[in-house]
């Protein structure tokens, strides 16, 4: 299902959305207005706001509080993109320059802080300190999932349960954060607020995964970023580590890691995870999220806009970029 | 005048800051926890906390408040270092090995993330969102003034004004937060919340300018780095600029600029602004912004507390590190 289609009820707020963060692209420093332009204006599927405005239709819905804090969302998630790019060493994210190829790291870094800045002020604007409180611990745990990534690189022995704590710090509280913050706003009562983050959990975990194995099955020109470049960098996805899980004495990427950025046993990695039926097994576990997530909205009446988030998790499961 | 002393009044809630900075160490991750421990641990004056502890007590004392309130301004302030180790290409801050080249820049990055969600965490135990808006107003002012410093790098022909609006973002913002936010804690009536802001921001300027002449007077065992590294890394500051002033047309700093990390140049530039008497009229520009915090200071009662401030204001001049 196309994206546009899902957003319906919240088209309105969307492109409100759209505006705050256009207007967080005001510097009176010229050179900064036009590197926010750049990485705000990538045109992602502002998923987690979505999410965060369904959400806030499942109680008293107060789009003039639901607007700046979805927009928040989005600015906390282009500022990790925008510091992931620092520590990626990466050239392009989809498909364009980063800011970090086109300045320098330096600029890149500030660049993310003044974002991050800019999405404390907005969620200020949602006058509820637990949402705010909410906020802190999400960044927290987002930051702590990707470094516990980067400490973790080229190290052979990870497992899959390590891989799943992870990405639910880096990824997945985002997306939970996006429903239970909605919902808080909307004041909803607890239980729902609780199936609500649930649900964004669980649809956070299924896109990461499904992250993941874009990244294999991609092509450079699909992904705007070459194929296998989690691997590359030394990160071990659940791909690779189902891989690791059935053949583990020899395959190409216990190879890869030992002599690290080997194109060859790189090329070798890619291929037989391409081709040995893991990437249908790690695709049925993000199924599987996405079922859970399903599952998680049991409790909230049955409206279109619950259609609509059961839409958005099939939306990321399906999703070809 | 040491700070130990001029820190007496509020030494008890001074110890329980440093309780609360030590409990921010406790990752569940033990590389992360180390690295906390390093940076957090690595012996700064608490300056900042002093002043908002001082500036708290000017109405009704809540060190409930307070100590969190001074907590997350070190916090942030020590994130901010982090992050500009990564920026500055640092090896040394404090004369001990940062975190950038400890671990890689990655790390560095993610570590202050995770230590600018602490600061968000622990400012909202304050519980008043119109600190957490002041907070995320300062973080963009800094953001914006490293940012504008990092962009004119080795750029010629920058001024005095554009020097003063920079550090007023860099540095000056967060000590006047400190002030600011105390006050505000403290629900002091407006003009002595405005007039507490006014000393910090002062305070906060002769600190900056106090540290950019420390840069070129200090050996590289007083300073923990080598000197002149400023104008090593293109960014001009006040003695340069004066010099620049003094002698547009042959100086070595442009000459420096020209040809960027040229070794002789460096030393020549180090020499001239150390012989030239650039310095002693840096110093009294300094001077000139202690004066004016101390005048800032006239609405307030005459306490010891206040007292306290004119001693804080008079070590940031004074102080050989």
């Amino acid at each position: 299902m196309q994206v546009a289609s899902i957003q319906e009820p919240v088209q309105k707020e969307l492109a409100q959305v759209e505006a705050t963060l256009e207007a967080v692209t005001h510097s009176e420093i010229p050179d900064v207005r036009k590197m926010l332009e750049h990485v705000l204006s990538a045109g992602g599927k502002r998923l987690r706001p979505t999410i965060a405005l369904l959400a806030g239709r499942f109680g008293e819905y107060k789009p003039e509080l639901l607007v700046p804090l979805a927009a928040s969302i989005e600015l906390l998630h282009t500022a990790t993109l925008v510091h992931d790019d620092v520590i990626d060493d990466s050239d392009t994210r989809r498909g364009r320059p980063t800011t970090n190829s086109r300045q320098h790291n330096a600029v890149a870094v500030m660049l993310g802080d003044y974002m991050f800045a800019h999405a404390a002020d907005l969620i200020c604007r949602a006058e509820n300190i637990e949402v705010v409180k909410l906020f802190s611990r999400t960044l927290m745990a987002m930051a702590s999932g990707e470094l516990t990534q980067d400490m973790s690189a080229y190290q052979y022995g990870q497992d899959t349960m390590q891989y799943f704590h992870r990405i639910a710090g880096k990824t997945a509280s985002l997306f939970a954060t996006s429903a239970e913050g909605g919902a808080m706003v909307a004041q909803a009562p607890d239980a729902w607020v609780a199936a609500l983050r649930d649900y964004g959990e669980n649809v956070g975990m299924a896109f990461q995964i499904v992250d993941d194995i874009l990244d294999f099955e991609g092509t450079e020109e699909e992904l705007g970023k070459p194929t296998g470049s989690d691997l590359m960098q030394g990160t071990l996805t659940l791909p690779a580590l189902l891989l690791m899980e059935r053949h583990p004495d020899d395959n190409p990427v216990k190879k890869l890691f030992a002599e690290q950025r080997s194109e060859e046993h790189l090329a070798d990695a890619i291929f037989v995870i391409q081709n040995t039926g893991v990437l249908d097994e790690t695709y049925a576990v993000a199924q599987d999220f996405r079922n859970r997530a399903v599952a998680a909205l049991e409790p909230l009446p049955d409206t279109p806009d619950r259609v609509a988030l059961v839409e958005v998790a099939d939306h990321v499961i399906e999703r070809r970029s």
